[in-house]
């Protein structure tokens, strides 16, 4: 956990210039919200053109894991050695100001910047598992392992926690003391990101019982 | 609706060549998944790096509106004409397989890229309806109305909706006939994205009704 103490690497290009307060610096945030997340949007330059790509994310140590296909033109480009650009985004409630102008939204977000490197043999193995691990609890020592053939098809990227941004916003509505009195109902409305009820496959002949773990599995996760 | 029915403007860029049986062709399906959604992840380049970041979207006819701030250093370069893209997800379910190759996730997303237009005058105002009866369905008529000041502090970006592509992945586990035998549980796990119990302002000090209308607001926005 001492990587959780380290200052973020807030450099000019990720410093929060223009609401400053809803700036944070404290790394154990920054971890949290990846923790939180299941997909990151990955942003690079390809061919001259800006792309972003959803990509399932898991954090390991001081380091964010980002999963796609050996045969995607796309991250082929990624995994070249690119700069690119993370955002991991959490909507956590819509904020009903008495205007639009002070309308928003509370989320949790964060923005990493960098170099991400493709990782191979052991390294690679070990980073499938903490994937797994992350995006599906405690399910990983039940399924049927891994086969060399199916690590091949597979690219795991491996980006540095080394320059990164958090900005939060978790407030009630900002409106000015002469808006109070605007007559309407104000106040925040939750967005809740939840599991809902498990679909059986069709094709699971035998009636295997629903894990326990996935009582278990964190709620909150987009 | 005739837009509905235009194809969708694909170029090499944006043809899904990996999984083509994800590709969706239909205008209307791409209208779908950007008015379920609350946020785009924009990206485009700033001074030679790649940025990724989160903003307000609705769609406005074949236009899509990004919202932001003019004293946003990223936003404006945004507005100052540089190619873009805006990647819009929603995560479904996730999809739990027999093996961890196999598991995956749901979901409905579209990219959309281009140079994205900053609107002023009345086609400013007018777009400013268009996002909050999108971000806040039926909530505009009873809100402050907006001032010239508000006006000028916010920057809204139009970006036709061009070139674009969208990808759905709505499956059950896709295991070979050999995995099936593993004895575990497999199916999909539905993600939720559910607006929760509205908390009232604590600045609200007379008690207005919560507004009728928060009962029809669509579910599963993200």
């Amino acid at each position: 956990m001492a990587d959780a103490q380290k200052p973020l690497g807030n450099t000019n290009r990720t410093t929060v210039h223009r609401v400053p307060h809803k700036a944070v610096k404290d790394r154990a945030v920054l971890h949290q919200i990846l923790d939180a997340a299941l997909v990151g949007h990955v942003g690079f330059v390809h061919e001259g053109q800006p792309f972003v790509i959803p990509v399932a994310i898991a954090r390991d140590e001081d380091t964010l894991l980002l999963h796609g296909s050996k045969a995607s033109r796309l991250f082929k480009t990624l995994a070249s050695g690119v700069s690119c650009a993370v955002s991991v985004t959490i909507l956590d409630a819509l904020v009903l100001a008495r205007s639009a102008f002070e309308s928003s939204m509370n989320y949790r977000s964060a923005l990493i910047l960098g170099v991400a490197k493709e990782l191979e043999g052991d390294e690679k193995v070990r980073a499938f598992d903490v994937l797994t691990d992350h995006l599906l609890p405690e399910r990983r020592a039940s399924l049927r392992p891994m086969n060399d053939a199916e690590i091949k098809q597979t690219s795991i990227l491996s980006l540095p926690l080394d320059e990164a941004s958090v900005k939060i916003s978790s407030k009630f509505p900002a409106d000015s003391d002469e808006d109070l009195a605007w007559p309407i109902w104000a106040g925040n409305i939750p967005i809740d990101h939840r599991y809902g009820t498990p679909i059986p496959d069709p094709r699971m002949t035998t009636p295997h019982p629903l894990p326990d773990y996935l009582k278990r599995w964190p709620e909150g996760r987009t």
